[in-house]
């Protein structure tokens, strides 16, 4: 979409470090981090809601997260991380395109 | 797997408040809640880590947010949730199995 933030750093019209990307997805740094690594992994897609998007648009998250559990030493994510997806204004999403926060690093705060 | 809590729970060998079932997976209320609505998503096949599934077994994770973002009303979550998924140590994963904190119901904290 048009004015997206996620849809203009994978079409490189406005800065952000891609540490990873293929057809489906990118996995991003997080500008404003709130653990040592806090990575985004955000799909192609541009859509706000998990109910708004097909099954198979669904199940590619799952897909996205078998690929983030596979590059789990290279993102500095050894032992163990967190991934956290906010679906509106309770859970205080803030870009309207589905992200998956991916946190590690450090041991987290529980919640 | 012969320990576990969640396949007790599923096989009804141990209590549950079991909300939502089917052949993949169900949705549980959490014992120990940490907001005003919180459910756990738990996929019917037994693995501690999303690196230990297939592909295919990953995809059904979406397909479980699908399924969980069309209940949002009827779980109680009508002004948003969040999903979150523990792995591994940093994150303090506390069950050996797969599963989906969901938590709504109020206004959540940021992270």
């Amino acid at each position: 979409m048009d004015n997206c933030v996620f849809c203009k750093i994978r079409k490189g019209e406005i800065p952000g470090t891609i540490l990873y990307k293929d057809e489906d997805f990118m996995i991003i740094k997080n500008i404003a981090p709130s653990s040592k690594v806090h990575l985004l992994a955000i799909p192609t897609e541009h859509a706000p809601f998990i109910a708004d998007i097909s099954e198979k648009s669904a199940e590619l998250l799952g897909k996205m997260m078998s690929k983030i559990s596979h590059m789990q030493e290279e993102l500095g994510l050894t032992n163990g991380y967190r991934l956290i997806i906010n679906q509106g204004e309770d859970a205080g999403q803030t870009v309207s395109h589905i992200h998956i926060h991916i946190m590690g690093g450090e041991k987290l705060a529980e919640f």
